[in-house]
């Protein structure tokens, strides 16, 4: 009997983390550095201190990247037929979550510590955020899977270009890369085939 | 006698056209719109007035969307390694020109006015600019054609979504398209065969 009960405690909490969202705080949809000074000191950076940012910060990266930005729902970065295919995929210390932007959410997926595991190279994991780009060719319009990635691939540059000039303007450090372990993380982050992992930002601060 | 003289005249003045270079002003690289205010006003626009955008317009326009940022060469935009391999194709009511970031100048690659034979649909060909950002696989790192392209398509979503963010807040409108008639601008362009033409965007203001 007491062996049924602690499965069933075990079945509640695990749904229980597995369900867990974060709310996100507004995004700050005003100031910022200005534009022609945030490109002059656009930069990637490789090396990062393990500080955490602010859940402010990680609200505003999200919405800056691929936030909505007008009331029918379209977004920061454009997609090509606004088939809007590009997810965000979260990696913190507690774990991995889908940024929902629509309703300005964090869904957690995993909750392991998955940085360091999706990271081939060691810098990438000492950030206290990865983002991880992915694409849902379901979502995309007609053509091969060739045709949809090609796509896919412009309209995630789009939206890393976003995550490049948030981190100057608010004071943080990013570099993009097409080098991600991806089998480590497809499992974890319950990818279906359709899902196309292609580009991962670690962001933070910069290591003294 | 006068049928020579008439050919080298030609020629002269056919070399002399050719040969045209346009020395930008140097770029605003201070002020334009806060980078949150120019985000949540992020938009694609498919209706231009056909009234000409400045010189120096066209110099920020050029430096914000691919730009030169730093003393070692390196860009407003990142790319894969590096490498580069976009080019800003700019077409003109004067001419075909190609941005050379490293002097901040356009060279002229053809004399006529190829902007509405690029556009496959007519508002494209109405703006007063239209930039063509072609990929030169020959500038890529290792891999396929079909890897390197695939890099130079999130590379070209970067520049793309600097052009973007320069013309709102510039007061400018644009539109980035893959639907562009290829076939009609190769040739005058004189295109390479590992030159790919990724994205084009049509630049002005908005039809009233």
């Amino acid at each position: 009997m007491k062996k049924y009960f602690v499965l069933l405690i075990m079945l509640f909490t695990g749904s229980f983390i597995f369900c867990q969202t974060i709310e996100l705080p507004a995004p700050q949809k005003t100031g910022g550095m200005p534009l022609m000074e945030t490109l002059a000191k656009r930069t990637t950076v490789r090396s990062f201190d393990t500080t955490d940012i602010s859940l402010q910060q990680l609200s505003d990266l999200l919405w800056a990247s691929f936030g909505v930005n007008r009331s029918d729902g379209k977004r920061t970065a454009p997609s090509a037929n606004n088939k809007q295919e590009i997810d965000i995929y979260v990696l913190l210390k507690t774990g991995a979550f889908v940024y929902d932007a629509q309703d300005n959410k964090l869904t957690q997926v995993a909750t392991e510590d998955l940085r360091k595991a999706a990271a081939s190279q060691k810098f990438a994991g000492d950030a206290p955020v990865q983002l991880i780009f992915i694409a849902d060719l379901s979502k995309s319009g007609n053509g091969t899977e060739e045709e949809k990635l090609r796509m896919a691939n412009i309209d995630c540059g789009y939206v890393s270009q976003n995550t490049y000039l948030y981190c100057t303007s608010a004071g943080l450090v990013t570099g993009a890369r097409a080098s991600i372990n991806r089998d480590a993380i497809t499992a974890p982050l319950k990818l279906k085939p359709e899902q196309k992992i292609i580009l991962a930002h670690s962001v933070g601060f910069q290591k003294k």
